[in-house]
């Protein structure tokens, strides 16, 4: 496969020039490379954020993309550099779960360990492994030299970042919010899937912070202006939204510890009730 | 002309995968093709904003470049995804007015219907034809695929968003702000054709927001720090700004309704009256 | 040397399309030339700050790029538009001190004004030449326009910002605050040379804003959770930060006048005392 493609995702924000400077590093050493920046505004150190953007995103790209993922709150201490090699796409970042949602979904993959000096930059230091390591590891892969070559093939295990699962019991779902987009439409962890039966069914309840909303609709448009609703998103989850307004800001904004909050769907099957 | 060009307008924001994933799809069509995103800071939803950007930015790239915009909150409705093709240029778009006034300075014209599956992604979601088929077919435009292979050459009118227009009466310009900059510059619809013979006129009078700014400058510096100024700014329309500040955090923060401010322009022709 | 790239450091923000319509200029005249954004975020008009950032960033770029620095709020008046050729790079900008910092990096260096209209757009504007000079200059360079062609060579001296240097006395060293960067890292201005002797010396002490620090770490988790600390930062500076926190939330936030904060090292050499 081609691997003309270089992703980066990170923590560094846009107002520092950490990512320009990777991207400097990339081009130094491979000039016929398109860099394309999934976001750089993860919340500082937020692995598990970084691990659903990349796990949602990452498959969008052509065969042979080299996802950089630098989210790394470890940086320079014991915890890997790491390539891995899947299926479809390679995957530079350090060993600490961020990879682990998007490598889950590719099922086979080879690990590397970046332990060879020779692919990095000549002075590494302890807090920017991302230009050190990550940026010269990548351009180096995208100018062809093989995997076997870059990193010591390893059989440990992988660090993991899990995800949280819904939970189905006898009449419900128990879900979480995983993200806030934008727009302030919250993004479940319930996927389609679990609902498809069920589709613009009226008989279905989502219940969140205290509010119930009835059915599942296909659009924004299908609800009232500034009306809550509940409809499957693009990543396929069950996600909340206000037509032309923001559920985040009507329904969670003043509330404490997002991760505490609880999605309830009910009234499956009502017909066989 | 080339097609080597896509420029992406969404609302997408920068925090989430959103634009990267257009980006993705669009490169798994096409891979020799830049894209360089105009801005993605649309507020949500407001198709007359993405207008107004659009229509003053189209036209500074090369002939033949597919400006991908996206401001959609009818996304999944009746409201249909066109191409547009313009005698420079291509405009792929929800038909929801946000193009018009880019395509009303080209003037000449023709609609496509994009009604064809086969140039969309498989599945195509309800909330995202970003992803799902203004991408892909942007992509496939740039891959040379001809506008009439794409979809269905359509008489029908295109929607449209019109920018308010200045009022001129027998001794006054009354105009509106469209667009508040970065630098809290504020952009009215007066166009310069307008104030040309009266450049640097100190009987020039602006009112806005109970101020009253004397004469047109030249530059900046041309007033004291602080004090605000009215000037010709880049896209041609009169513009009121403050030398090392933010006109918009001095004159307007505090008021309500944006929309409702009125810029009163008088003084022409002193040297008449 | 290759002049295949160009950078782009700007305070034109990424609501606006002032970038996009920067890089449309460009490919109007140059189509094969990769595009870097640098940052967008300076603070309107500061031009320390994007000399401070341009000086750590440009030479991670490949010999020949172009950088193109536009902070310019004496846009218009006579403040000249220069192209600086150094050893290894071209700068493009505004004299107004904000490449000084870089340019005396670099050691040698040759200066060209910009005075021939012929490489601008055909209508120069009062307020914007980042579009009307420095884009399409930068773009004729690109393709590979000498530049002795470009513009007039001048033995003037550059205008200069000066960053503030650390003054070192008998037993401390006092600096001050170059930039805090998206995680609240605190950038000082104490190069690491200067501390290099003492480099995980629990005999240093820092202090900054009454609190004080001891010893340097080599990494954020060499720290505990919520603790600041001392570090070598990638720019080869002193940092304060926090493990997992800001240091800028935690010292700096609630402080008037950030160019005041004094950080004050002592310490050294205690072995010998």
């Amino acid at each position: 496969v081609s691997r003309k493609f270089i992703t980066l995702l990170t923590d560094f924000g846009e107002q520092d020039p950490y990512v320009a400077i990777m991207k400097g590093v990339i081009y130094q050493i491979v000039k016929d490379v398109t860099i394309i920046d999934i976001t750089h505004s993860i919340p500082p150190g937020d692995i598990a954020k970084a691990g659903f953007i990349l796990k949602e995103s990452f498959s969008y790209f052509p065969k042979g993309t080299i996802h950089v993922c630098v989210v790394d709150p470890g940086v320079g201490t014991q915890r890997k550099p790491v390539l891995v090699l899947s299926r479809n796409y390679f995957f530079v970042a350090p060993d600490n779960g961020l990879i682990w949602p998007a490598i889950k979904k590719e099922a086979e993959y080879k690990v590397y360990v970046l332990d060879r000096p020779k692919f990095f930059l000549p002075k590494v230091s302890n807090t920017f492994h991302g230009r050190d390591i990550f940026a010269p590891v990548a351009a180096h892969l995208a100018n062809g030299v093989n995997p076997e070559e870059i990193g010591s093939a390893s059989q440990d295990e992988l660090q993991k970042v899990l995800l949280p699962e819904p939970i189905i019991t006898g009449d419900c779902i128990i879900g979480k919010i995983l993200h806030v987009d934008r727009f302030g439409n919250l993004i479940t962890n319930i996927p389609f899937q679990l609902l498809e039966a069920h589709i613009r069914s009226e008989t279905i309840k989502v219940e969140i912070c205290g509010q119930t909303i009835h059915g599942i609709k296909r659009t924004f448009q299908d609800a009232d202006l500034g009306e809550p609703l509940a409809y499957v998103g693009s990543f396929g989850y069950l996600e909340i939204g206000i037509n032309m307004g923001s559920a985040f800001n009507l329904l969670i904004k003043h509330q404490e510890g997002m991760e505490e909050i609880i999605v309830k769907v009910s009234g499956f099957n009502a017909n066989n009730s």
